[in-house]
C-alpha cells in the first residue's frame, strides 16, 4: 500500500473515532447507533463498517482511545530517566499527572456509562479497567520495583504496592466522581493537598525504612 | 394512631421497599414502574403512592435501606465501647466488616445503576454517597478522634485520615467491581489479605509515633 493511501485510512479512522466519541457521550452506549456515527463523521455507513466490525468494537476502541491518549501524555511525562529524581518527586508528580489526566469531565462521562452497562456488556467496563487503572498500575509497579531496586523504596510485591497508590490517590475523587457527577471532581488546590497527602501516607508504609510485611 | 394501625403501615412499606429492590434491581431505574411495584408487592398502586410520592423518592429510599441498613450492622459490630479494643484490632474488624458488607452483589449492581443515571438523575447518586461512604466516613472520623485523643493515633484532621482509611480499604474492590462486574468482587481471603495490609499502611501514616504534617 502506498503511504498516501495509508495516511488517508489512519485519518479516517480517526475521524470515525473522533465522532463516535461524540456521538457515545451524547446518546449513550445503547442509545447511540452506527449511522448516527457516519453522519457525525461526514462518511458512508460502509466506511464505518470497513473499519469498525460492530459498535461494541467502535466503543472499545473509542474507551482505548480516550485512556490510552491519557496514558501516553502520562508516560510522556513519566518516562523521563527515573534515576535521575528522587522517588518522593516522582511519585508527587505521578500523582497530581495522573489526577489531572483521568479527573476529566469526558473520562468520567465515558467511565459512568461504561459502569451502567457493564452487566450487559462486560467487555466495555473490562476495556475500561485494562486500559485505565490496570495499566497505570502496571506501569507504577515498574517504578516501584526500580526504586526498591536503587534502595529508595521498600517494596517486596511492587504490583501490590503499585495497587495501593493508585487507590489511595485515585479512590476518593473518582469515587466521588462517579456518584456525585462533575460536581465530585475536586479542584486544582485540593488535588494538590491530596497528592502531597497521598506520597506522605505512601512512604511512611513504602519508604526505604518501612517496616513491611515478608 | 393505634398501635396495630402503625405496625400495618410500618409493614406495608416495607413490604412496598422489599419488592421496589427487586423490580429496580431486574429492571433498573428508567426501566421500572410504580405498576410493577405495585404488582410485585401485591398492593394497589395507590398504595404505593400514599408511601412514597414518586419513582425517584421510592428509588432513594430503596438506596438509604440498603445501604443503611448495611451501615447499621456496620454500627452493631463497631458500636461496641472503643476504648477496651486497641486501635490495631479496631481498624481490622472495621475494614473486613465493611469489605464484607459493601461488596455483595446487590449493593454493586445498584450502585453500577446509580451511576449509571447519575446525569440523569443526581439525586440517586447523591442519595448513595451520603448513605454509603460518606457514613462510613464520618463514623471512622470519630474512631479517629477518639484514638488520637487516647494517644493511640496521630490524626491531625480526623475526617481527613478516615476518608484516606476508607479508600485504602475500598477503593480497589469498589471500582473493580464496578468496572469487571461481580468477578472484581474479591474472596475472602484476598479480602483478609487486604485489609490486613490497608491497616499497616494507615498505622505507618498515621499511628502515634507518625510524623504528620499540621
Amino acid at each position: 500500500m502506498s503511504n498516501g493511501a495509508e495516511t488517508r485510512i489512519r485519518r479516517s479512522r480517526q475521524k470515525i473515532l473522533t465522532a463516535a466519541e461524540v456521538v457515545f457521550l451524547t446518546a449513550g452506549f445503547l442509545g447511540a447507533s452506527m449511522d448516527q456515527v457516519a453522519e457525525q463523521a461526514s462518511v458512508s455507513k460502509q466506511t464505518v463498517y470497513a473499519h469498525f466490525k460492530s459498535k461494541q468494537a467502535l466503543f472499545i476502541e473509542v474507551v482505548v482511545s480516550m485512556t490510552g491518549g491519557a496514558a501516553q501524555t502520562l508516560q510522556d511525562e513519566l518516562g523521563a530517566p527515573l534515576d535521575h529524581r528522587p522517588v518522593q518527586d516522582f511519585l508527587l508528580d505521578a500523582a497530581i499527572e495522573q489526577l489531572d489526566v483521568v479527573l476529566t469531565p469526558r473520562l468520567m462521562q465515558l467511565r459512568r456509562m461504561v459502569i451502567g452497562e457493564v452487566e450487559r456488556f462486560p467487555e466495555l467496563g473490562k476495556a475500561l479497567f485494562e486500559n485505565g487503572p490496570q495499566k497505570a498500575i502496571n506501569r507504577l509497579a515498574l517504578a516501584c520495583a526500580h526504586y526498591t531496586d536503587i534502595g529508595q523504596l521498600n517494596t517486596p510485591d511492587p504490583a501490590e504496592a503499585a495497587g495501593f497508590f493508585n487507590w489511595i490517590v485515585m479512590g476518593a475523587p473518582t469515587s466521588a466522581a462517579m456518584l456525585l457527577g462533575d460536581r465530585g471532581i475536586p479542584d486544582q488546590k485540593a488535588r494538590h493537598r491530596h497528592a502531597a497527602e497521598s506520597v506522605r501516607i505512601f512512604l511512611c508504609a513504602y519508604g526505604a525504612s518501612a517496616q513491611v510485611r515478608r
